[in-house]
């Protein structure tokens, strides 16, 4: 047992990396070896649990969590990867529908903040909101830290917002790495992160990005799909472009699932809003225009309902690699005759990858505590050191 | 001190119990051995408490809650309860009207489950859903778990349905055997279980039927009354005559609450709805008929308006043996002319009982920890070994 | 390191003090010397921290937190005082409108106890009630002490009433010591506790109640000031006076600002509604007199317009000693131009005091687990000294 851990630890020796006291906002901010640190980090979190070894690393301390939108999963993963640690959950319910920002964000930071090691925050509502907040947030702290007023700096994770949802993401390429053995071996494959047609509205474009925005670091064939009109970010696009490039990968933009699907060897479909209706969305939320919101969902649903055909199904899956493709969601998915009547996934294609699917969501709980780990400890490897000699039992 | 311990250690060590990794759905499902493993263990936690010895065989880990129906004192104990062990208590809260079933229950049971070890639910509301509900869930746990999804099967406790209640039968149980100094002196002592006026409406049948489902075990002569049409599940009934016969108790109903307090040693008088009232409301609640469960609830209290005079007044409690059967309760009691006008129970009566009533309830959180326990760990005994040897201070 | 806590030891074991299972509602029912040792405590508390020294004293065990009025900072304060002495939290959520007396609070009391070290209670919306609902809590469980039901007797902590606002004062006081560098430097300092405009209505009177009550004790010279009409509690008043007379002090109304910040060292300018308002309100409440409600919060705000010239300007402050006053608010404040047009601040003011402002608030979670500490242990000086000589690791 204690070899494993010796080769994460020696994984983590040997790996360049500065996320100490760093918040973890964008994948794209972070250098391969942040990444991989993550990673590491995480598959040994998930080797101590599974081992029944404690991985406690606070005594006491506070992991505050924020969530701007609904949640289960996120949720409970942020609570487990907070107990695993030794942290307590406490949460900040300001009300969903609530755009703080300003004095109120600066203020209520330091208030949350004096005995708090970690700040989670989910805030994906709103097209140029969620990220701008967490930056916001996250400046209040500097300034509280730097005039004394805070004796310690929390580190604040992005639980998803407008533009990135670094703890899924994360979460699929661990799953991904998995699957397939290591990093390096995702060269050269093919991944097809593409729309799906939703009976709802208003999804964000999160998840998407994120795919892209981390998959074409790694040298991977990366298509991602839409019907025309269903753009993400243009500079998310862009900048999944460049990493392409410098990975020795390819980043494309086709308007045919099919085309996506064709020899793929992950396929990622997946429904969201598109950018210029999340913009105007957010306009009229400003505005507090409930007619032009109600009319904007009318227009979309009926836009929406052209690309029914959208649709994962077997047809398609059998245009991937040897038809094998792996499935991936970051659930729940919209599962056609079993969720919704026509949805993003057809019931046997869903129910074939529900086993992997799982497993992919299993994985989150350990990204966010390697997330937490890597922002309050400078050396990683010798906190893991430690719990490998000290053996504490988890569970008596 | 290590003596009164050692006793509970021989006391599990010599008793036949198989609650390893078993959930706990209703008493009559577990063995006399395995009902009376969970008393001494619930003794032995309250006895590490109360002399300020940890009983913490935790390091960390979730507790999961969901209630489905408000609920305060079952929330405490099991909040109480988890904290005791060392498990920190994530909520799930869904909103109390959701009667999810199929994919979401599959689905959000793996997904809430990868770190957690122990899912209370309460689900009381509807004749027909709660219990079922609860095996919805631990089959979907099983298949994550034997998928690989889980590394572990969390333990489900039932935190009330609307068949038993066990989590307040048990402390009820543990209630009587410290009253009367052991589970062998209930043998042929009469406990009436019965209907009480309350201008409420609604109210589940879980508690009756726990207490006729688990006092039938000890060979007591239980009494079951109500009024006439005011019957429980037919099937838990017949399980209470069978459990009475093989106890070598007696199980009998009868319609007046004279009948039953005739020489009783303990009497619950304690207000439920029909059964066939609750199956046409759980109809009209599936079809969302507003109307017809107005009609209902009016037609209800106008019938229950008739038998104001089952009260467990003074004279009632006369009746019983030497005129000083034990009065129980699961609490809050609607106490006539202090929570309402007129209700179950008269005032000085529940005054005089006030001192035991609260002990009773004091049960439940130990009665909860010990199911914990008695899930996660194969040889309870071994664990309070431990914590007898360590004799680590809970308060420093 | 040790020095200093050797020097906060040596400080509580020559301070006599008598907190040990007494609840902290009010600071004038407390002595100077247990006013001391909350101090002493708070600070060794926060070095603990500061030096990432374990503060744990609980191994497990409950802090119920009851929110009776929305709150942010106290709740996380809260919280986190729980979490430094390793409690965990568990709200009782009542829903704020419900004024439970009687039968539901000695019997809830009870119901919650069985398991917890530490009540702690915000109920401050409305006069004649916040305080006396603690005290009958407070009763409840003496009784379900007394009585064998409970196994300890949980303390109670006032975290904001109708009369007082101990938790916020003594974390003032702190401040105020930490600036002026000890209590014995507060005499003879003049401070300016002064209404303030707002436009808002129905705030609680405990802060400045709080104050006048507290920093009377210290020798100060405590100027009160309201416009006429806006009067406090007259029984806090008087024991303020009296208070002042004891410690060599003063303390008198005074109906001008200008008069109040004259060479003054430290002022707290703060609206609140007027006693006479929060009794008729208190009334129309009882009666559920709506319409009354309405008239009396218009009749109210337009009262308060007419005293917009009780803001704290930049001139109001060149009347304070060499125009340096301390400037006090227990936040969040109302700042003109800023949170609302009109209000109690300039902005120029209040941004020259964030820092220091959010530094007293930081006081708060040390104030209230000191408050704890004192309540749970005889001697917290043999806490301390066991924390000291441990040196248990607070992050790993």
């Amino acid at each position: 047992m204690y070899k494993t851990l010796s080769s994460f630890i020696e994984k983590l020796d040997s790996t360049v990396s500065n996320l100490y006291q760093k918040d973890f906002l964008l994948t794209w901010e972070k250098s391969y070896g942040e990444l991989e640190t993550i990673l590491t980090l995480a598959e040994a979190l998930k080797y101590l649990r599974d081992h029944n070894i404690s991985a406690r690393c606070f005594d006491s301390g506070l992991a505050i969590s924020q969530f701007r939108d609904n949640s289960t999963r996120t949720r409970f993963s942020f609570a487990s990867a907070a107990n695993l640690l030794g942290l307590a959950v406490q949460d900040l319910d300001e009300g969903k529908s609530q755009i703080a920002h300003g004095e109120t964000v600066r203020e209520t930071s330091a208030m949350i903040s004096f005995l708090s090691d970690i700040i989670g925050i989910r805030d994906d509502m709103f097209l140029g909101e969620g990220n701008a907040y967490m930056r916001e947030v996250g400046a209040a702290l500097d300034e509280a830290f730097a005039d004394g007023v805070l004796p310690q700096r929390p580190g604040i994770i992005n639980l998803q917002c407008d533009i990135d949802h670094p703890t899924q993401s994360m979460a699929d390429l661990l799953h991904l790495k998995t699957q397939f053995g290591s990093l390096e071996n995702l060269k050269g494959k093919k991944i097809a992160m593409t729309w799906a047609y939703s009976p709802s509205y208003g999804k964000p474009l999160s998840v998407p990005q994120g795919i892209i925005g981390l998959m074409t670091r790694f040298g991977m064939q990366v298509d991602l799909a839409y019907p025309e009109g269903y753009g993400l970010i243009p500079e998310v696009a862009e900048q999944a472009g460049k990493q392409a490039d410098e990975s020795g990968g390819n980043f494309r933009i086709v308007n045919s699932m099919e085309e996506a699907f064709q020899d793929a060897d992950i396929v990622y479909p997946k429904s969201w809003a598109p950018f210029h209706v999340m913009k105007r969305r957010t306009e009229f939320l400003r505005k507090n225009d409930h007619d032009a919101l109600k009319g904007l969902e009318k227009e979309c649903l009926a836009n929406n309902a052209r690309f029914k055909g959208w649709e994962c199904t077997e047809e398609k899956m059998k245009l991937t690699r040897q038809g094998k493709a792996l499935y991936l969601h970051c659930l729940p998915a919209d599962i056609s005759g079993v969720s919704c009547r026509e949805g993003e996934v057809a019931a046997t294609v869903f129910e074939r990858y529900r086993v992997p699917l799982y497993k992919q969501a299993g994985f989150k709980p350990y990204i966010i505590a390697a997330m937490m780990l890597a922002n309050r400890f400078e050396n990683p490897a010798d906190v893991l050191h430690i719990m490998a000699e000290d053996k504490v039992k988890r569970r008596m």
